[in-house]
């Protein structure tokens, strides 16, 4: 990866409908989806951002990681994903560079895309997924 | 402002060497520009990623705001920046629209940019910048 651009920014928040309407009516951004991502424990709306999205997710038990990870604030940035033309490459990349990983091989995201985050112990705390679309799958 | 394209996300890091290794050598983004921000008190590295940057952050004070926002992690995810046409005009559509703002005028930040912060009380939390770049002042 070189360079990689932003696929998307996600930001966990407690009131989807508020930020939403932050968001859209605010700051102008166009809603490009809203579902429910099952195995992810969150539903999620996408928000158009140049040929970025940002990426509200509303956890749906208050109990999971992503839910803890906002503790008392109303939303919080919660990763960064890049966008990688060959994420199995990238993964074999890093895994030979000594890179921890959550995901060790790439698996289907939201919009089939395909998904990996590394883990945060191997970048500084910050979470960041890499993403390969769909249409380059 | 209308599905305004992220200019660029700001982490804070403790330690800037470390993340500046991660993100290019391991990570393969490339430094833009590195410089101090005497009057926002960092170090800050601009890395290229697709045609927006990650900017990481280097508080200069152990004390400051920047600092203490990073609390015990070694790095995390400070702030998004939207890029925009017009930020005076979007600063008083903003303003009427009852958002409370960190600047109600745009000033310049690094590289001749225009910017202003909105204040996170209206943005459920989260820091957003608005950025207008230098070319179209």
């Amino acid at each position: 990866m070189k360079d990689a651009p932003i696929d998307h920014i996600a930001i966990v928040v407690a009131d989807l409908d508020a930020s939403l309407a932050l968001y859209t009516q605010t700051l102008g951004f166009s809603v490009v989806y809203r579902e429910i991502v099952a195995d992810q424990g969150v539903e999620t709306v996408g928000l158009r951002s140049g040929d970025a999205v940002v990426e509200l997710l509303r956890p749906l038990d208050p109990g999971s990681p992503v839910a803890r990870f906002r503790g008392e604030a109303p939303s919080k940035l919660h990763h960064t994903a890049y966008r990688v033309d060959d994420l199995a490459a990238e993964l074999a990349r890093l895994t030979a560079a000594g890179v921890r990983l959550i995901d060790t091989e790439p698996r289907r995201g939201a919009h089939g895309n395909l998904i990996a985050f590394l883990h945060p112990r191997s970048t500084g705390g910050v979470l960041i997924e890499l993403c390969q679309p769909a249409a380059r799958t």
